[in-house]
């Protein structure tokens, strides 16, 4: 299948074959493709905990290993100063385009433990749905492409080149996929990014994510006394970090739900009415949305739907907040100090390090004179947004239309790919986020699954991608 | 020395060689006093939780088997339906009067752990101080009475009856002591408890707690949505619960620092100007307190000194607070709860399960819409207050002024000891508060020690209680 002829016999494949033996190939395959997922799934690559540092190596190395198996050439296992980057390519002309696909093998931490139904590590399949930490974010996609890979090699059906570099650092703000890039950028060299690292509307309606939020994460401590002290002894007399860091924490956001932060909203691209009002074609019903959530209300920033505040506009939100006695039963402590994880998610055209820089001096200047404050910059990374008229967009668009026979809706997306921005920085390459999970898959909650069609179905439109992008870029 | 003859031979005794032979006996066995303490110490009675439960009843084993080597007889180990309470006694005579001595084997949880300088449960000696936790609140205290019943034992000099009733729950509101007392009326009969579980001003000003704070302690609980969420794909159109509970907290008190909970203060006793002129008597120097702690300023209510806040007025303080990701790294989760621990420090004559509903209506009528929060009460105790005109005050005042060869101070401790508004209301009996810590003494806090001069002097002071309070009662 593959030859230089360009679109006409790639398409004409396309019409008469390619989709009968992609299914049928995928038909044949299914179990053993689930099986090795689960397999993969089993290895708790939790990047934020140390502890698990060895597992993480050797979901590097399963990645590494499934890679060349399929076919991949100069497979790679790329230390850095954190955790590897597996890197694997195939070459088949260098006039061909070239697609750089990236993903990563860490997973979020899992817990709280008891909140799942099953262990997170020990993949169960209940109601088509594998269970398990990773399972959709992002294992289950990276995954897809490896299988996808498989099949176009297999069939003698890949359109161009490849390279896959898939990484182990994205849960805490890939740290050091930075320095890698700059070091390798002739071995990156492409056409195009793809990604599969999100989700689409629902397993009718598709959607490829068109904006992603930046994101500045970090960790504030609140000091009062120097010690623990008898909450009886000294209490009412001397200031209660918790209580401190309580009310600064509630004067971060007005009446409104604006931010506080002096100069927050600065760089913030203001939305058209016409992309407002196109967002708002969306199918979205607030009543499911609560009920699913178990909410009678929703809160957020006054003057914009719950689409808006969680696709077109920046937020705040508190991550993790922790102080004192939390154990089992009552302690009388006033402790000397407290803690909270904040991470704001920004909009184009904010800057995180400028964020995080305005969030420090907006903390420290607001904290009273009976305490002290300390502002850590946790990771960040910079918004983006993909031309829905680029050519990688138009070649995921028609690949999900013939899969799901359905044209995808162009989303925004709350959720933050920091990488991507630094890809176009550092590479010149726009990225493309073909993502087949739910909003409903509970990544980084307990019980994350990703379902059996949307695992297939990624198997089954990547390849149509790869030939759909290669015409459009031979014709 | 024990005989009925009354105050005469008594006091004549007190005179002429009491003095001698208790400080003589002292000398010659303080090593092996402070050699068993540091056992008693070496045993991690943490009674909140259950992991240590086992070692609670080691604690009460100890104390049972040193009871009856000072003498005791009738040394009973009574189960509850928590942790024990042991029981021994020595009565010498009916019509002479009986003194109850009360005190805990059990100690705070010693966390946070990595504070201390030396581990928690191996005490160690430096400048003249035992430290580990327990040291002083209360083992180190309970321990000098054994010691100088032993005293009195040894050299005949037992001059009335006397109980002990030694719990392992105060640390965690002493939950079964109640039921346990009601069972027990006849077998505690006496004139008066005699409690060291509280401090004396320094060890050149010699006083005594006549007032003791009540408590409500309770945990809150605010959920949000009914599972842990991504922050970027939900964050900003969800309540976050943490957020929440940091804006519910900050309601609690108003700009002077008032609690706001309805009634709250409807039951509080006024104190009258002539005992807050003879309470800022006390010596205590703003400076040395802030340098001590720490800080720049302290903080409390409005129109209050640091020591009225601290002894006259009701409190309300965060012991604890946490919710979403709380370990290394980041996590970008929007978490389905969160959680506080809070305690409320009560004054005459507010009552501590009126207060315990005062605040959760309040804190149930204050939580908006879009949650739901859940008051769980821990425990509470009653404010206390001692006459300073009593038989054991005037007996305890002696007894110091004889020691100390100062007359001790009376004043009013912020801490609270809940059981002794129950000793009154259940047995009819007044409690004199007879402690021999430092406030520097870190109880609650990594590091908590008991100076080594503070344990012997109480072995000093108490026989010479015992003596003028037989002396008293028996005029």
């Amino acid at each position: 299948m593959c030859n230089l002829s360009g679109e006409s016999s790639i398409l004409a494949a396309t019409k008469f074959s390619f989709m009968e033996y992609i299914n049928q190939f995928i038909d044949t395959n299914k179990q053993r493709f689930i099986d090795e997922l689960m397999a993969f799934l089993r290895i708790p690559s939790v990047s934020a905990d140390s502890a698990y540092k060895h597992h993480v190596a050797d979901a590097a190395a399963f990645v590494a290993q499934k890679l060349e198996a399929a076919g991949a050439t100069d497979v790679e296992i790329c230390n850095t100063a954190g955790h590897p980057i597996v890197y694997g390519q195939k070459l088949i002309n260098p006039q061909l385009p070239t697609v750089v696909v990236y993903g990563h093998y860490d997973v979020q931490p899992p817990d709280p433990l008891d909140l799942w139904n099953s262990p997170p590590f020990e993949p169960v399949i209940k109601d088509e749905k594998i269970y398990a930490r990773g399972a959709c974010d992002d294992k289950g996609q990276v995954y897809m492409h490896i299988k996808a890979f498989e099949l176009m090699m297999k069939n003698n059906a890949l359109p161009c080149n490849i390279k896959f570099m898939i990484e182990g650092e994205e849960e805490v703000g890939s740290a050091n996929l930075g320095d890698w890039i700059r070091a390798n950028k002739e071995r990156l060299k492409g056409d195009v990014i793809l990604i599969s690292d999100t989700s689409i509307i629902s397993n009718d309606t598709p959607s490829i994510d068109v904006g992603l939020r930046g994101l500045s994460y970090l960790e504030v401590e609140v000091t009062g006394p120097n010690r623990d002290l008898h909450s009886g002894v000294y209490g009412g007399a001397v200031a209660n970090p918790i209580q401190v860091l309580c009310e600064m924490i509630s004067q971060l956001k007005d009446t409104k739900q604006h931010i506080t932060v002096d100069g927050f909203y600065d760089d913030v691209l203001s939305v058209s009415d016409a992309d407002r009002k196109a967002m708002a074609l969306t199918p979205f019903d607030l009543n499911e949305y609560k009920a699913d959530l178990g909410i009678n209300e929703v809160r957020g920033e006054t003057g914009y739907t719950t689409l808006e505040r969680t696709g077109i506009r920046p937020t705040l939100e508190l991550n993790g907040i922790w102080g004192g006695y939390t154990g089992e039963g009552s302690k009388t402590v006033l402790p000397s100090k407290a803690y909270a994880k904040i991470s704001m998610r920004l909009v184009p055209n904010q800057n995180h390090e400028t964020i995080t820089k305005l969030f420090a001096q907006h903390f420290e200047k607001m904290a009273p004179s009976y305490v002290k404050v300390k502002v850590t910059p946790h990771h960040g990374g910079m918004p983006y947004l993909t031309e829905t008229t680029s050519d990688a967009y138009i070649a995921a668009e028609k690949a999900m239309e013939t899969t799901f026979g359905k044209k995808p809706i162009p989303t925004r997306g709350g959720g933050s790919i920091p990488i991507v921005a630094l890809f176009e920085k550092e590479l010149g390459l726009k990225s493309v986020l073909m993502g087949f999970g739910l909003d409903s898959d509970l990544i980084h909650s307990p019980n994350e699954h990703f379902g059996i069609f949307n695992f297939l179905k990624g198997i089954e439109t990547i390849p149509h991608f790869f030939h759909n992008y290669t015409a459009i870029k031979t014709k």
